[in-house]
């Protein structure tokens, strides 16, 4: 076991803005004008995604030569669809989160497809982000009021 | 019904280092030096954080008037948990992902704590990010290869 613990802080700015903040990397995270904010950034899911395209593309870089994979240029377009109208509490019936991620990874290779096609199995079930998403954490709250 | 499809593309730079684009908002999401990385930006377990502390940040703040919430000030602190073994090959047993995620709710308010309690309770309930995690959508895979 070597149970790491990884942070971010997210800052309250005006509005709808956010600073997030990891270890000093700091990155802003917004609404789009027609969800209530200022498009001054991606929003939360929007940053939810980009997260699980850059973990596939980590994950990939990573573990390719291992695998004898070459890679020549690699780019993941991830979508999710999600029913606006729980958020906006048009439907109390509608899921409040995705339902569904697609991703699509696009990857030049002189690899023969089927060696690409394990190997994104591989991928797949070794992404932290994907797990994290496949295989649902516990998730705790706490209120600290000043 | 009102599905939206939300979208971010993650394009592999150099090593490690992955630029992110939501309709035009860019960040670069990398690893840190002890992970194989060149640390240019949180890696993606990072950002995922910082996506929930986000939008538990939006919806709060989207929220509080309409349930007569007074909010001075708001920080979100997001810690998880993850046996780095797995993504390392070290430990085939380990879970690659988060095992547990913490949030820390800071909030500077005049609202009594009962009403800010019941108030973060629904906020928990409605964010999207934190039901995705929660509850885990259907996840697909396409590989592209060019």
């Amino acid at each position: 076991m070597a149970i790491e613990v990884f942070k971010s802080v997210a800052q309250s700015k005006k509005g709808t803005q956010v600073e997030c903040d990891s270890r000093g990397h700091k990155f802003i995270i917004d609404e789009p004008k027609k969800l209530g904010g200022t498009d001054t950034g991606a929003n939360p899911v929007e940053a939810l995604l980009a997260a699980l395209g850059a973990c596939k593309c980590i994950v990939i870089k990573s573990f390719a030569r291992k695998h004898g994979i070459d890679i020549k240029d690699l780019k993941v377009e991830v979508e999710g669809d999600l029913d606006t109208d729980g958020f906006l509490g048009k439907n109390k019936a509608a899921k409040m989160g995705f339902t569904n991620i697609k991703t699509k990874i696009y990857i030049e290779s002189d690899t023969p497809r089927e060696q690409l096609e394990e190997f994104i199995g591989f991928v797949n079930r070794t992404c932290p982000v994907s797990d994290t998403l496949e295989n649902s954490p516990n998730l705790e709250s706490e209120l600290i009021i000043k």
